[in-house]
This record gives C-alpha cells, structure tokens and sequence, in this order.
C-alpha cells in the first residue's frame, strides 16, 4: 500500500486529523519512570496505547532517542504502533538531508530500521539529495517547507524572483517530486498564511503541520488556511501538550484527554 | 580548549590538511570483516590508527551507523579516536537541523554522548535552530554552505537580492554566527569558484571541504580556491578513496598509502 493510501485510509477510519509527537523527554516523564531504564519505551507505548482511537499518526522524534542512546527503545516503540495499529500511519521525525549515497543509508535507517511509513528530510541539498527517499516503493517523503519555528524565515522566506524560497521548495514538490514518490510537507501552524498559499500552490499534497499547542500555533487559522478543497490534507502534529498532561500515574489517561479535546477543536474547526 | 584552538593546533601538529572520513559500508569491508559482528569498530580503529599521523581530523558519517544499528560501534571508535589521538580533531558528520528545542537534544547527541569537537549542521531553519550547536562551550558548528553534490545549487544557488542564497549563509556565518560560537563552513571541492567567493567573504573562517577523491573534486582547484591568505583554513575530506584503497587483509596499509598521498597532493597544491 502506499503511504498516500495508507494515510487517506487513516483519515477515513479515524475521522481525525490529529498526530500525536512522541518526544520523549527524560526529565518530564512521571516521577515512577525517571529511573528506570526502559522509562522512555513504556511511556511512550502507554501514550499511545491511550490515544491510537484519536489519531491518524504517531510521529516520534529521533533526537529524543538519539540524545540518549535509546533507539533501541524507539525500535521497540515503532513494533508496537506497527503491530498492534497497522491502520495508523507512523512518521519518523528526523528531518535528514545529505549527499545522493549518504541520504540512501538515511533512507535505509528510516525505512528498514525502524519500518516507518514516512520520513521527514531537508530540502536544502537538492533533489538529488531526496532521490533515495522519493524512490522507496510505498514510502513517503515529507519535506520541510515553512517551519514552525519563530526564526524559519530567516532563509526560508528569502525571496527569489519574487517568490519566497519555501515556496520553490512547494512548487518543486509538486511539480517533480510527486512524479517520483509520495510527497508531503511540513507546514507550521504559526503561519496560517503562508498554509494557505502553499495549499494554492500543491493542491491536496498531505501537509505535516506542527505548532499547535506549546508553540503557539492556532487550530482554527491552521485548519482553515491548510485544508483541501475536501477538508482534508492535514497531519496536526501535538508533541508536549499531549504527553506532558499530568506527570503522575494518570498520565495516560490525561494525554487521552487533551489528544480528544485536540482532535474535537480540529474536527470543529474543520466545520 | 575551543574548537578553533583545538583546530589550529591540530593543523600545526599535523602538517595536514585531510580529513579522514569514515563511512564504514558494510557491504565494502574486507572479506573477513564482514560477517563479523563488529567488524565495522574494527575496520575503522584499523584505519584510524594506520592514518592518524597524517590527519588533522577524523569524521564519522553517523548514517553509515544508523542504518545498521550500529550506535555502540560509533561511540567506540569516537572513544578509541578521544584517547588515542586526542590532538586530532573529531567531527561527527550529522547534518541535523530541527526547531531549538530538538536542535538541544542533536547537540547533546553530538557532544555528549559522542563528545566530539564539532558536528555538521543544516542551516534551513535558521538561526534560533542553530543555537544549541553554536552555544555548546568549546565546540564547533560546521554549517552546510554549498555542498558538493550534482544538485546541490537547486535551491543552494538560488539568487535572492543578486546574491546566492549559500552566500546569504555564509553572510550569516560571518556577521552573526561566529559571535556566538566557533563557526566553520561546509563547502565542497567540487565547486572551487564559490569556495574562493566564500572566502572572500568570511575571512579565515575554517571550511570542511568535501567531494575530491570519488566525488570528482580537484585538489589543487579546491586548495588554491580556498584557503585563507595564510595558506590555511582547509579541512579536506575523503573518504570512500582511503576507507576502500583494498579490500584485502592490507587494507588499512593500503588507506595509509593513500592518506599519505592525499595528504602530500594537499601540501604541493598549497605551494
């Protein structure tokens, strides 16, 4: 199946637009985890044992593993969303981005390791640099466009023959990159206006739209400025509002709470 | 010690220029490697120790290692180069570029659990995103410039107010960077007359200079393009041309034969 079937197949089944970020943060996780050495792994599997029903994605973020030496725990993590919710689309947060025969092994870390369906990367080398990506058979490619962040567009927004740089980024996505593979981009919720543009520029390619909640990001201006003309499009990712919802023993059921309240403010409004 | 001091020693200890690259393919090991469940800790510390000498520094490509899960090999080879050889300096070749708050925790994966003296950067996000490299005390933050792949003036080359959108970073580098924190340049030998136009601009800020050897770059094009009015100021990769000069039990004989020339190709340009 490929990643664009498997998402929109996510979408129907879940009625959600919501992805639940799995950062694991070390020295947020509830006081009976701190210490103990598969800490991570089971706070993670219980956050999204507690929220699968709510999403269309889970997305861990790699740097949090890697900073710790815990990918072993991230494999562990990926198994468990794989097996036990096959339906739901599982994104690797890695943002990668190298040379032709160094972005295959990239490929091969996000692919084979951990078995994801898509990958986020970094357009700044070029097309070939995302070839290894773009050419996995049923895989997506999730390209960064306009970031969240507040300094995104130091580089991002430069304007070449009038146009900014991410919005080269968009219409090469469009024009080239979806021919080879399936495409998506990463679109901050912090700049509705720039979602919209981009939405004009690349029809109904899947956004990933981080932003919301710590961050800033409004639902309401992202939803309407993002979606398709079928109120569809989106992945709106949520990392610490939903894992950091109480640090007691409750803490699964307190992500469920807000991932609920997140899907049902998405869900409003996409009204 | 800083990065540019621990750098500019190593320069002067050396006689040196090259970077030895380590991209331990485990398909292009020697034969009695490669069944061997360490075998690339082991390919590598050989090759570390035949070419030491002829180094001012070595640079892990941390993907070679994340596609094969092999993490705990990264980490003894970058010990084994620490205690070893702790004049020369160790960058790890990651080109990581996230919103700040994951760019904290690549930057505690690069200097802490790896500790090594500098790590590789994407500059698509931005300033804030290179924060936590540029703030680490003592270590250095290398930043893609203009790399030296076939696509990469795709988005790299792209003029913004008359000048190339890699010279906007190297601008950047120059004026904002290097006040905050030890700041080098990625710049690929493949593209000499940018290498001289960057220079021109940043002064006798150090660049990692990648793409001679298999990637097709000239070392005197490149040395005479870019080094400073001192004669300095380069590290130059290589990597599969050392790691791959046999695939014999001599190979790590082999690779310091052709560190040796390399290195000395590099001193006679510098004539």
């Amino acid at each position: 199946m490929s990643f664009y079937s498997k998402l929109n197949a996510a979408w129907a089944k879940s009625d959600s637009a919501l992805c639940v970020g799995l950062d694991p943060d070390v020295n947020k996780l509830p006081a009976h985890l701190k210490n103990d050495p598969l800490g991570i792994q089971k706070f993670c599997i219980d956050i999204v044992d507690a929220t699968a029903d709510t999403v269309c994605a889970f997305k861990p973020q790699i740097a949090y593993f890697a900073a710790v030496g815990a990918e072993a725990q991230l494999q562990a993590i990926c198994d468990h969303i794989r097996t036990q919710y096959p339906h739901v689309v599982l994104i690797l947060d890695a943002k990668r981005g190298d040379i032709g025969d160094t972005a295959a092994l990239y490929a091969r870390e996000a692919f084979e390791r951990y078995q994801v369906d898509a990958v986020t990367v970094n357009p700044y080398l070029g097309t070939d640099s995302l070839m290894p990506f773009l050419q996995t058979s049923g895989k997506g490619t999730i390209v960064l466009c306009r970031t969240s962040n507040s300094g995104s567009g130091e580089f991002q927004s430069k304007m070449v023959n009038g146009t900014s740089l991410y919005k080269h980024v968009a219409i090469a996505a469009a024009s080239k990159w979806r021919d080879i593979g399936d495409t998506a981009l990463v679109m901050g919720a912090t700049y509705p206006q720039e979602l919209a543009e981009v939405r004009g520029i690349v029809g109904d390619m899947p956004f990933l739209v981080p932003g919301i909640g710590a961050q800033g990001g409004d639902i309401v201006s992202a939803v309407r400025a993002g979606r398709t003309d079928k109120g569809t499009g989106l992945i709106i990712n949520s990392s610490r509002a939903v894992l950091y919802a109480s640090n007691g023993e409750d803490f699964a059921q307190a992500s469920r709470a807000v991932a609920i309240d997140t899907r049902d403010a998405i869900r409003a409004a996409n009204n």
